[in-house]
């Protein structure tokens, strides 16, 4: 039986949960590929942390060079993260003719168009399905299950912690703030939730996907993001809820066939569909074809063992291609024509918008007017009697028709220099 | 750009949507996979029928050995279905040595073990991803994503008109029989529905997922299977909603590391969860492995498209292996230790009973005396007074907490064959 070594770089949560599921299976996996997996080499700073994996402590090192030159080893796994680093070892490796296996969503996010042209170019296989969904195989169905699919759109809950807190936010009717804080007591939420909260991980997370796609490398900087800090409050869930509707933090990625839209925003999502019923840390994608229709794929997207499994998975088909002498050519599709990624506010959906205005004969009508002239059409519109603590402000919740959101912005850019306005808009699409 | 030359044997609903699949995509999949594939042949006894897609009039024949024999034919496509000639066709390809995709889940449950030996004997690969799950990518999931987990159980949701049917007996609180009749007028069900709404459908795929999970090759005739013609009604329907739960027609294929259980029956499943909100035509796998935890695979069950995509699929994992040389040796995986198939009733779960007995002093203690008998626990109970035109029976629904469900028949032929039963009981499992 053919052997083939792995050596891991990075052992912390997730590279203690590779070395455990690659142990743990091992024999289970060598039945179904006819291939030994050898966990050969473990490369971190700190090798005197108890992982909670039994592993034989000559695998264990501090350099992690010397994984990556060492003969026996031959895919090289990165789990370290960042674009420091990590990206030099996966630069090292692949420089050294060996495959590498990496859940780096934020440095295959920023760097993957130099990254995979450089493995192109060795003819090594860079397999990076963790990345994205941690223990789903969403990366997977779009590389290979749908291969043969023009990808209309994927819409993606894709981080945990967003998920976990808007879930509670709901559930229990909590303002953000008292959720995050129980969130990070918990340990679903890190004590600097920027990353999580503010969108950026979901971000990175929509890069990878438009690449895979659409064979764009988008300039994540430059792109539309919006986190549920500041931006989801209770009120708005429940209204929300009266639409039919609940606000999930979606990452959003389109084609209409002449540009491509990426971009990550709380959005509400039918409650009686799919994406609804993901709750607590749990992600999903759901990805369009033209030919699949709607397809869904759900599961953990963060954690020891889940990440482990779908690193696994790589390893097990880089050890194949290996086997074959024939890496995988085609990592990012390239599109002969590349698309042009829309810029923000060029993307067009129904919106939900809740203004708070002066509660005085004529207010509604106001409203209903600037959005009349700029374009935007009103579906539904639902107006609340001002509370007592409202200052004598009524709030106006609206549901537009299809609109271009730069119009909308415009609208409520309006309403809101007008003294009749009573503070700041909230505007959500809706990803019908 | 090497070429890879397509013919497809059985130009149905599939084998058109497969042609039009290819037809539309070849420069997309040209670009992913630098391999050019080229539709070359189509059998079918009738080539004159208009199939929606518009083929070369060369490319039709009606000797489907002609195009297994024809040197530019590179993959075999089967979708003509059944046992018979399909069968025939697939053994004259793996023997001519040419790789096999098929969609024939008959074939695949009730042969799959001597097609896989000879494929494995002659080197060629046999892929069958839309045997199952239609276009969702669910077989791929199992053997690729999932390669480096024990999978510990799958429980999926199958059958497209079997979930439509219930679907529309729950939203509109119609009897089967009505919302059959109107599905055969709309095309969702067969003028002979029973492959469907009886469940054979559904155990065909869920062999050949035990296969794929777990080496076994059941006899399909000896699985347990209920449909849920005859076994579902309206009252079933609003007690489970009253429990927190749905009815759903599952494949449940589980492991309990000593033996395998594989089953098809209406089960409930909580409301709250994923595999609930599966509606209408819809499918939909929810798969737990011992690394990823739980994972879900949605989308469209069965339609041209959808069936294409995941053959098209299948096609460019094939026509990779060609370019490499090298099949994929591992189709079903071997385990050294052949595990057990469950016989039936020896699968464990909480269950639902709904019984109707005699309205007088004592009636429910009777019931629940007999359970308990049985050695089966109860966990809530509900009593529902009778209404007039039951006479003088009342309705009882049961949920006990986990039991064999050997326990639990015995104790319903014990109520069932005392004078104060008024009725067959009904009796469903509980997927927690």
């Amino acid at each position: 039986m053919r052997e083939i070594g792995v050596g891991i770089l990075g052992f912390g949560t997730v590279g203690a949960g590779v070395a455990a599921g690659l142990l743990k299976n091992r024999e289970l996996m060598a039945e179904r590929t006819g291939m030994d997996i050898v966990l050969r080499r473990i490369a971190d700073l700190d090798i005197t942390t108890d992982r909670g994996v039994e592993v034989d402590p000559s695998v264990l090192c501090t350099d992690a060079f010397s994984v990556i030159s060492d003969p026996s080893v031959d895919i090289v796994v990165e789990l370290i993260g960042g674009c420091g680093i990590a990206g030099k070892l996966v630069r090292a490796a692949i420089e050294a003719g060996k495959p590498v296996v990496t859940a780096n969503k934020k440095l295959l996010a920023e760097q993957g168009c130099e990254i995979f042209k450089l493995a192109q170019e060795k003819g090594v296989d860079v397999f990076f399905g963790a990345s994205v969904g941690g223990g789903i195989p969403v990366i997977r169905a779009l590389r290979d299950g749908l291969a043969g699919n023009r990808i209309e759109s994927v819409h993606g809950i894709l981080n945990g912690t967003c998920n976990y807190i808007l879930t509670r936010m709901e559930k229990e009717g909590l303002p953000f703030e008292t959720v995050l804080k129980s969130a990070q007591e918990e340990g679903y939420a890190e004590a600097e939730p920027s990353l999580d909260v503010d969108g950026f991980d979901t971000l990175h997370k929509a890069a990878i996907i438009a690449a895979l796609a659409y064979g764009v490398q988008p300039d994540v900087h430059t792109l539309s993001v919006e986190g549920i800090r500041g931006a989801v409050d209770g009120a708005d869930i429940v209204y929300a809820g009266e639409f039919g509707y609940r606000i999930k933090l979606l990452a959003v990625i389109k084609n209409d066939g002449e540009s491509v839209e990426i971009r990550v925003a709380p959005t509400m999502v039918p409650r009686d569909g799919m994406l609804a019923s993901v709750s607590g840390v749990f992600n999903a994608a759901l990805i369009k074809g033209d030919l699949s229709d709607k397809t869904l794929y759900y599961g953990r997207g963060a954690g020891r063992l889940p990440t482990a499994s779908t690193v696994i998975g790589d390893i097990l088909d880089v050890a194949r291609n290996l086997s074959s002498g024939q890496p995988r050519a085609f990592v990012i599709p390239r599109t002969r024509m590349p698309l042009r990624i829309k810029a923000k506010g060029e993307e067009k959906s129904r919106f939900y918008v809740r203004l708070s205005i002066k509660d005085a004969p004529g207010s509604l009508a106001f409203a209903s007017g600037i959005f009349g002239n700029h374009g935007v059409s009103i579906s539904a519109a639902l107006q609340k009697e001002p509370g007592s603590s409202c200052g004598g402000f009524a709030t106006v919740v609206i549901i537009t028709h299809e609109a271009l959101r730069a119009d909308v912005d415009a609208a409520l850019e309006e309403i809101s220099e007008s003294p009749l306005s009573g503070g700041v808009p909230h505007c959500f699409g809706i990803a019908d």
